[in-house]
């Protein structure tokens, strides 16, 4: 019965979960809200076979005015009900060879971080009238600062900074937030191959996909603030465990 | 002998490391290039007084085209010389009551972590030519997402998030420049009686500052990267050790 949001859900990994939720029956997904920022081909077929339970909605997480437009369509669409889980999926992997030749940081932190916190805030009132109550900020163990030397290698600096912001921006909400009985938390979804992933990366995409909604479903308020990392039995420790479905260090 | 470079030191700890650096022997300290973006008056004042070692530079961290213009005037008045140590201490601390409503992200942002980055990237062809090569940034232990729930009831969720990020900014850079043995950090200076930190912080200016140099001065390459607090000997213990002179969580 649950109502779900997802933003960046014209490819990789938020398809992939409109594209699950979509499948699960209506006891458990009642609808799925699944945002894109332009044109979205795949979306809107996987929407027009799904009767009616995926509804793709145009929002632009780096406009806020754009969030704003798309907070009034969904409402307008939920008779009444609330909104049940908010999936910040929204984000962009930017490269740069060596962190002093960066000069995306600001574009990264708009999407992964300034996006996130203006969609959530603006959705809030629609998921205090929700039931579980629920946002969930994909991030990345790439943008752990603990664990920065395993991945030092990947020329990403822009996305190890504004995923680590965005880590932070987490338990913000969190805090903010624990006492009216919400669940936010991070959580990484693993190296998928996705377009932002790329063609070697560790996992497929209905994988991390199924990982992630794992999570996601079972994750309750005992976990309010935490980064959780999806869990895949027997995969083989690279020293950071991130398949282990346990927290991931900051 | 060493050459200096603080930024934000018109007032606050800036100013106070300006004028403790400055009035060290000039065998240990031969001068100190210290930025402000307007008017100082106070460290005009104690610039005159300096006999020629602390140099007042205009350099606004927001504008990357003025810190390339402050390059070019210091490097100018290094005399072939390299610079030693870099201290990107400019920073604001802005406030919002609860996360949802905070609208001053970008501004922090745009001042205490692309600051820093174009700051660091400009003198980095100095400090190469110099013989410590040490790069401290100035951050805190409010942005420890670790310890987040110690300092949720402090409003100013833009200077944790952003603090956050300046972290891992940090540890970009110190792992970019290790090879070339270079010394980067992040150093909580401790929460002091500043316009920033306010009349009812723990500790004096005069205290954090000294505090603060004492590791800036004996912190090495073992400790590239890392997150650390200054020490203040026998400060009780409130949950997260922060004047125990140990690295913080992240």
């Amino acid at each position: 019965m649950a109502l779900y949001l997802i933003t960046g859900a014209s490819r990789g990994l938020g398809l992939e979960l409109a594209r699950q939720l979509g499948s699960l029956p209506a006891s458990e997904v009642s609808k799925v809200f699944a945002t894109a920022r332009g044109d979205a081909p795949i979306l809107e077929e996987l929407a027009k076979k799904s009767s009616g339970r995926v509804i793709v909605v145009r929002l632009d997480v780096t406009n806020e005015a754009s969030i704003k437009q798309a907070a009034v369509e969904v409402e307008a669409n939920l008779d009444g009900k609330g909104l049940d889980i908010l999936i910040n999926n929204a984000g962009i992997l930017q490269y740069a060879l060596g962190v002093s030749t960066m000069d995306n940081l600001t574009e990264s932190f708009t999407t992964n971080v300034l996006g996130v916190h203006w969609v959530t805030r603006a959705f809030i009132p629609l998921l205090r009238k929700g039931s579980l109550k629920k946002v969930v900020n994909i991030s990345s163990t790439i943008g752990s600062i603990a664990t920065s030397r395993f991945v030092h290698l990947l020329p990403a600096p822009a996305y190890k900074i504004t995923k680590a912001a965005l880590n932070s921006l987490t338990v913000q909400y969190a805090l903010d937030y624990e006492k009216e009985g919400f669940t936010i938390f991070a959580l990484s979804p693993g190296w998928l191959r996705t377009d932002l992933g790329g063609e070697t990366a560790d996992l497929s995409v209905e994988q991390g996909g199924k990982a992630s909604l794992e999570k996601i479903f079972n994750t309750g308020k005992e976990q309010n603030g935490q980064f959780i990392k999806i869990e895949i039995k027997g995969w083989p420790n690279d020293g950071r465990n991130q398949y282990d479905g346990s927290p991931a260090p900051w």
